[in-house]
């Protein structure tokens, strides 16, 4: 029986890879090394019989969010979802006019609370809480679909990096598993990560408040409280890798120092291995910042990376094209 | 793209479906109300257009593990993984032939453990921590396929109940995800159920302890700690679907007072929902236990069940086989 099924598992995958590659299976990728050792990584741990072959089962991909699959500028998307939020509770405190990070966002001076130690886990406590999960998904999902990023005008739906949303079909396509790892709202990312890039809600791990089960009127609800249960961040990761999939990625892919922990714990498995960072150099066509950024700061990793032979994926010379040309289904 | 590869998944559910099918696919359930109950449910919500129809995205089922899909008597079998473990650890620990719990488990009175308020988290802390998680991954390994149940003298692995292991097939060739929410300790059952039961480590969700990474000669571990994280029974259980899975599942089987908020909040959700008890009826081929058992308690769940229609499957007049007549591939 088991025999029979994992046949069957891999039948499908390798017909959908198949064609693909017939098409290039990353168009929007410029025929630079990146791709190349993408390509070589997938082929070397797919062969079956080949010393790096990997079961399907174990092909498990883990990809950051904020930075690697869409953008984070000019702060991550959550703190402007926090703004709409903040102001649409204002009535009911006012006292935030004059309390900070509240104060400043209400102003739009966000490059002041990206710089507030405390700034987003505050936020995060005040507009992620007091509410049930059904009616907080329902909020992000309005939200997604029509609010628009600052300075493109896109839905952030579709601020989405169309070379990652091809990579991580092409995964799929060779049957591997792909999750996200984020130190991003793990309820906010569910909502419409499966719409955006094909993974279920339940191949997300993300920082995440405390719950509290209530019955109401004998139904039952989660009620979603201002302690946070835990920060998907930095060693963090490594930790919620272990935890949420209790299997060790064979790729990792990340763009910042929160990513660091997850490379390093992608990398000390046995067995072939890929690592990479997005490095964002494009200041035409995206943003440009690294070393010195506030956010999604790209220092210690990036060093490490050189160091021990990652790959870093310039957005400038790599990437045919950005964002996606066509629009994400709504 | 996307309804392409939706098809696709569609079509091997469907094909292994009426196979399994033409020769009966759940030959060890009895021909009684529970095996067409289930049938039906299966049916309706995999007709495509009908109005129960479900999107196998949708199709989440999770299964409590301790007395729903492997045995608990005389005690949740984790318990004896910790007397053995305690018995292996004692040279360090030379106190513990003096205090409690360890004392009563080393004389192999797990009665008495059982019913101490804070035996079984003390022993978890004691048992399960200040290990590495790979570490600890082949030592349940080991142990799970050498020690032998003491009553029945099966391996462990082969106390598991064929009838579910039947259904979970079953729900599988019709597109539903199967997972694991269990009271039992996350990393200890990772490292069997997919050998088990065909349920992956990532569709696994149970209680767990807090990690720490740490670099040792350069090289991530995780390393496990006392404390608990997350205790995944009664109110927990809904909560760790929430965490952990992140969507409502739409059938749910439990067998003790620990999975009432599971069934709770799965039937909570809209259109048609199967919720399920095993109940320990069966003195002669398993055990029979209920409202006063101390190991799995089935009291107030029951009521509820009996109140709202949920189905009690009795082991004793459902089930044709109780235990795998073949081996599990060790």
């Amino acid at each position: 029986m088991k025999a029979k099924r994992i046949s069957l598992a891999l039948a499908v995958p390798f017909a959908v890879a198949s064609v693909v590659r017939a098409q290039d299976p990353l168009p929007s990728w410029n025929e630079t090394a990146s791709k190349k050792t993408i390509i070589e990584f997938v082929q070397r741990v797919t062969k079956e019989g080949a010393p790096d072959f990997v079961r399907p089962e174990e092909r498990i991909a883990t990809f950051d969010n904020d930075g690697t699959l869409w953008a984070e500028q000019p702060i991550y998307f959550q703190v402007l979802f926090m703004r709409d939020r903040v102001k649409a509770l204002l009535p009911q405190h006012p006292e935030w006019r004059h309390r900070e990070p509240f104060a400043s966002l209400l102003r739009d001076d966000i490059k002041a609370v990206a710089k507030m130690r405390e700034g987003v886990p505050k936020l995060m406590a005040a507009t992620h809480s007091g509410i049930i999960t059904d009616e907080f998904t329902q909020t992000v999902m309005n939200w997604v679909s029509t609010a628009k990023h600052p300075t493109t005008g896109r839905p952030f739906i579709e601020m989405v990096y169309q070379p990652m949303i091809e990579l991580l079909t092409y995964l799929r396509a060779n049957g591997f598993k792909t999750f996200i790892v984020s130190g991003g709202g793990i309820d906010f990312m569910r909502t419409w990560v499966e719409r955006a890039y094909g993974i279920p809600p339940e191949q997300v791990v993300g920082s995440s408040g405390k719950l509290r089960f209530e019955l109401r009127d004998g139904k039952p609800v989660l009620l979603k409280l201002p302690e946070m249960d835990f920060v998907d961040n930095y060693a963090g990761k490594a930790i919620g890798i272990q935890k949420f999939i209790g299997r060790r990625p064979i790729l990792a892919f990340g763009n910042s120092d929160g990513d660091q922990q997850m490379l390093e714990w992608t990398a000390a498995g046995s067995g072939t291995r890929f690592m990479a960072l997005v490095h964002h150099d494009d200041a035409e066509r995206e943003w440009a910042y690294d070393r010195n950024s506030s956010v999604g700061r790209l220092d210690k990793a990036w060093d490490e990376a050189v160091a021990k032979g990652w790959i870093v994926v310039s957005m400038k010379d790599d990437w045919k094209t950005i964002f996606p040309t066509t629009g994400i289904k709504q």
